[in-house]
């Protein structure tokens, strides 16, 4: 392989308008690792089929989702993006890795019992319980040698691995076995202290204005002991703080001490936080409005995307076809 | 639809030479429907990896059991015979289906249970437990209105139907819910009385020579009762018996009759059922030397039938991503 750089595939269910969530959580690693790896860019839209059948918002939040993307600096020249559903092969080798593991092994998957209980699910669809063989497919397929994921992630990458391993003894060496990369910062919380979700309308997203940050940070849940400015506050277990750790870190240190002495207020912190996110999004939302006026034109590029994803895709099914001696 | 011919999917793992059990069980049924049906023979090569990831006979034996599909007297140029793994809509829709049904309906699956009873299996992999999905993406997918089948696989039929509705109920009225058309003959014993599998060695092919008929036919079991000739035998209980209703219809009679009182013996009536046997699959036999001198011209007339069903494929496929709003 001499010196190619490592592939990469991390992907996103079409959720639409992406939140800081999604950034500190995905896209802003995306981006630092462009230059280092090779990355190829999934839009998870059949994943998005096991747990909702409903399709009809799938194809504007995909457009918004990439809007967002490149927004932030995803470059799809150097790493494509493309839709699960536009290229076949995702599903040969979801069927073909079908073969290659037990329901056993999947029903072990701690994820889906995590899923079960938070979505309160009676039953769940053959699909869902596929998640990871689809997931392995999807990996596969480009060959990732690299999956930057969070640690709720990792399992379903442990399975990667082991159909992969499994693939090579069965029939010929076709698959690398990929690698877990943690990403360093993986969850921010929503601003209610719970899970950030776009549902739980929780959320900042990059496309807010500087006005709705502000507005929708005057909401946000801090330390409930420090009541008024003056009461010493516990920045360890407030969100805000948290979101100063991330957006506005020369600050960090200073608001810290502020807040611990009761000197800083907690309306004066998220003035301070909105606006230090803000200067973070801020350049992200203007080329947003920039990419917004030609929605015809990031289908073109996911088009594009989907034109190179398939080259390869093709040639890692020809040579799967060859080591099975399939047609 | 008008006087449009109604279609029929059928098909058949590629176990190789075909035996009488094939043909009697479906290959007869599939050609005398023909004429009324729009008929599409599916090598089902996927399926067969439910049960054995070992692919190395696949080819070889899907040329042999074409041979004998096309000798029997099916006609590739009015039914097309293809492969499903050379289709890639078999799988985009098998993974679109895989999230129409529940994994508890599955497993509940009477077919399943059997098998994992008979193979005697600890655990079943997940494309196993997905079997019936992939089959009713087969027969949707050509949009099959009618499935003819053995009692056995009647349950899976079913299957297609609930896949079925629940896709046009979600989505868009797309698919026919395919009726089960049961076989008349569904089942012809192995010459040891158990069912008949080329693995047991029991069965007589249809490339078998007419010395080779009447030697396996010698070793078929009978009537325990009936020692010698001169005792009298119950046709009732005998396979030999059955093979005559099948392939002697003319002389059923006066065997059944000298058989119970004993004026004929077994090894007169073996004769005599060889010989019936050989004068149905002759000229069977004598189409497949033809065809076996250019097994590349076999290949050719598989990719023809590939490219016809793949145009079905392909139009049903946008049929179903409109439906679904995909792309």
């Amino acid at each position: 392989m001499g010196n190619r750089r490592k592939r990469i595939l991390s992907g996103m269910r079409p959720t639409g308008k992406m939140h800081l969530g999604n950034y500190v959580g995905a896209l802003e690693n995306w981006v630092k690792l462009q230059g280092e790896y090779e990355n190829f860019h999934l839009i998870a839209d059949y994943h998005a089929l096991t747990t909702n059948p409903d399709t009809s918002y799938i194809f504007e939040n995909t457009i918004d989702m990439v809007i967002d993307w490149i927004a932030v600096g995803i470059d799809p020249e150097k790493s494509p993006i493309f839709r699960q559903s536009q290229i076949k092969e995702h599903t040969e080798l979801f069927l073909i890795f079908s073969m290659l593991i037990t329901t056993a092994r999947l029903e072990r998957n701690p994820t889906l019992k995590e899923q079960i209980r938070d979505l309160k699910l009676e039953t769940i669809t053959y699909g869902h319980l596929g998640y990871p063989v689809l997931q392995a497919a999807d990996i596969l397929l480009y060959k990732g040698e690299v999956v930057p994921v969070g640690e709720d992630q990792a399992p379903h990458v442990e399975i990667t691995r082991e159909i992969a391993r499994k693939f090579n003894t069965t029939y010929d060496k076709v698959f690398p076995l990929p690698e877990v990369k943690l990403t360093d910062f993986a969850r921010l919380p929503g601003l209610d202290g719970q899970k950030m979700s776009k549902s739980v309308g929780n959320t900042i997203l990059i496309a807010d204005e500087y006005n709705k940050i502000k507005e929708k940070m005057k909401k946000a849940f801090t330390d409930p002991q420090k009541l008024r400015k003056g009461d010493p506050g516990r920045p360890d277990t407030c969100l805000v703080y948290t979101y100063h750790t991330k957006f506005n870190p020369d600050e960090t240190e200073q608001i810290y001490r502020d807040c611990t002495s009761g000197k800083l207020g907690c309306v004066d912190c998220k003035m301070k936080c909105s606006k230090a996110i803000n200067s973070v999004i801020s350049p992200f939302r203007e080329k947003r409005k920039e990419l917004e006026k030609d929605r015809g034109k990031i289908l073109d590029i996911i088009i594009d995307g989907e034109k190179r994803a398939r080259e390869v895709a093709e040639e890692t099914m020809s040579e799967v076809r060859k080591a099975m001696l399939l047609g």
